[in-house]
């Protein structure tokens, strides 16, 4: 087989389809954010991000930075093995203190990301519990899917956010079999949030464990940032609850909590956690430092909010047509794999501003969109620039405006 | 089901088998490597660490720390968002750039670990090219094994290291399937090192595409640090080589290199790679200083074999049982779990001396070990300190002496 000729006439099928991905190549500028120099073949141009997952700009928080600092000079770069194996410091330690403490659970464990926390967790119980049946909303992002099919387990697929329909699933199964119910609090690309309490009592109802993903809530919601489960009073419900250092907190790194015993369980037991080197020490203190300011600071997750709000009045008064959602993710729908790239790429070649094109597999085909995501950073005037901008874009192109 | 009672049990079974992990929590110093302080619950106590996979002390080198420091002031904490949505910085882009020319490639892609890259490449590849059958050494690690099986290919296991048998197995396959031949340089656990330039050789009798897993070898091995098959010269005879950036580069990461073809054909089909937060600039930027570093230096990889050479004599001098490899890797075959651990802990306890026991699932069982690991920071002293240490252990406690 020519193997060269295989993956050239695969990419060439991307190409074709209008979604092949060209990253774009940025410096980060700490204390500008959300500024961000692009570096094309052509040179430097400076941008402002309206896609970052850095979703309260505490990638560039002072506390965040200056833990990092002291990390480094006090113990150096890396962590020089696995947890086992010599990797473990003291900030990781503490980092699991803390967040078993954020979300009210005996103990936490951290990954290297929240896709190899969602992939080990679930992959594990899924081999590990005989006869476990999960149960998966339809929804769910990639690394629980494929932690779920690495557990080679029964998996029940149901109908996102569908109450009744994972109702007739659950009654549907064997009784006698062990369960685990596995959704997400905010889903990232339609910003939609499941209904977590009427779960937990048909979790209850079935004597199923409960797994959420609270990946896009941990840090914004809450009084204390412990996400949706938190804001709701529910986390106590919650059997296992996961999340990531690499978003609203800013650093990189994923996590569950839960009791001591599944905790020490996935530890013993997960691949993913075993065998690799933990990640290093300045990232757990700097995650540790973010956690810690959310904990005690509401402004941020006020004044993201505020500029949620001030962002969708603004593209309903220009009639640009967005997803209404109850989070802070602002989806403005294209619907075309090619338009999209082609009104992200005007947008950042004539106004200078970056948002990617989102498609497939990221979000399904025909529902390509510019996924937005304000952050306490963005000013008025920003905001003002953006919508300024799609609007000429749309007025331009004849794209569908929203009917008023 | 009870699952808090059926996580208790297993880990039941774990204590009773005398192989349930207590993680050492450690403090590194910079500046002070391989000392570091041990925190327990009865205070803190400062050890040395025989077990670390910083194998050359590049996590607290200068270039190292200081390149980090610039990059957090420069750009902050995270990167912000997956590589495809905001989070490729131009330290990503230069990473890659400078791993593709330590290994002679075209290209290369970064992943959040060496188990991520192995886990995602292999299968990816697995899964999209039609009939692909996976030949894979019996002793690669888990990160290899489990990529494979989520690639849901056919796969076919060869002995470890035998080339016989890899032949009759490649013989046996349909002669119109794809291949590829998937195998590690040095082999972590036994410090054997894989005869890769007959392995290419099959490879090309059987059209067979090649992926080395270089992890334990990169930096430490060849001219410039690209590991065993660049001190080989066989560099262009592999189709991808991996490695991590969290062993000898002595930060946090993992990657592959190749043609530009086969490596914007994982960037774009991995979901491993695309579902998940970029790494961080700062670890990036560590990255590239290490790589840079140990491309022009031969210093610490001298001294490094220097240090496995006086160790090992030391050990032979003694009676000291250790399994001999080409190598820097000292096993020392203790067989029993329990024993094993009781060793260590001794060990730390009466001499300060962390090395961790390594036990199953990381080795098979009834072949427990200690594996020491010296680095270029090992000083004659640190040396005399452990072997006469072993020394004692071995007299008190009628260890098997090694025969002369
Ligand atoms: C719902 C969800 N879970 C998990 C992840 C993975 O987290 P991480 O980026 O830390 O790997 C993501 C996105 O990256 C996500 O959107
Ligand atoms: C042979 C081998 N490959 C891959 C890995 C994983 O690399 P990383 O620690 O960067 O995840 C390891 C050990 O951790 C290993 O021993």
């Amino acid at each position: 087989m020519d193997f060269e000729a295989f993956f050239k006439g695969e990419l060439n099928s991307l190409h074709q389809e209008g979604r092949y991905r060209v990253f774009a190549d940025l410096e980060r500028h700490r204390g500008n954010f959300p500024r961000a120099t692009r570096h094309t073949p052509e040179g430097k141009r400076d941008v402002t991000v309206w896609c970052s997952n850095d979703y309260l700009g505490m990638g560039q928080h002072p506390a965040v930075i200056a833990a990092m600092h002291e990390a480094i000079d006090h113990c150096g770069a890396g962590a020089g093995g696995t947890r086992n194996i010599s990797g473990t410091t003291h900030y990781h330690v503490l980092l699991e203190q803390e967040l078993a403490d954020l979300h009210g659970k005996e103990a936490a464990l951290i990954f290297t990301s929240g896709y190899v926390s969602n992939w080990a967790t679930l992959g594990t119980l899924g081999a590990k519990i005989p006869g476990l049946i999960i149960f998966s909303d339809a929804l769910n992002h990639a690394s629980m899917i494929e932690g779920i099919r690495f557990g080679k387990c029964e998996r029940v697929i149901w109908k996102h956010n569908d109450l009744d329909d994972l109702r007739a699933k659950l009654a549907a199964a064997d009784p006698k079999a062990p369960k685990l119910i596995a959704f997400e609090s905010v889903y990232s690309m339609d910003g939609d949030i499941a209904p977590i309490k009427e779960i937990c009592d048909l979790a209850d109802e079935f004597g199923a464990m409960t797994y959420l993903d609270e990946v896009h809530a941990v840090g914004m919601y809450g009084p204390r940032g412990g996400g949706i489960a938190e804001r709701e009073g529910l986390m106590d419900r919650i059997t296992i609850i996961e999340g990531t250092l690499g978003k609203a907190f800013g650093v990189m790194g994923g996590y569950i909590t839960g009791s001591n015993a599944v905790c020490d369980f996935i530890r013993s037991f997960a691949s993913g956690f075993i065998f690799t080197t933990a990640i290093p020490p300045a990232l757990a203190a700097g995650a540790v430092a973010s956690i810690r300011h959310l904990k005690n600071s509401p402004f941020e997750r006020a004044r993201h909010q505020d500029r949620v709000r001030k962002l969708r009045a603004s593209l309903d008064a220009r009639g640009i047509p967005h997803m209404m959602n109850p989070s802070h993710i602002v989806p403005v729908m294209v619907g075309d794999a090619a338009k999209c790239k082609w009104i992200s790429d005007l947008l950042l070649d004539h106004s200078d501003i970056y948002v990617q094109p989102i498609n497939y597999p990221t979000v399904p085909r025909k529902t390509e969109r510019l996924r937005i995501t304000p952050t306490p950073l963005h000013s008025d005037a920003d905001i003002e620039h953006l919508v300024g901008a799609l609007h000429q874009l749309w007025s331009r192109c004849a794209l569908a405006r929203a009917v008023a």
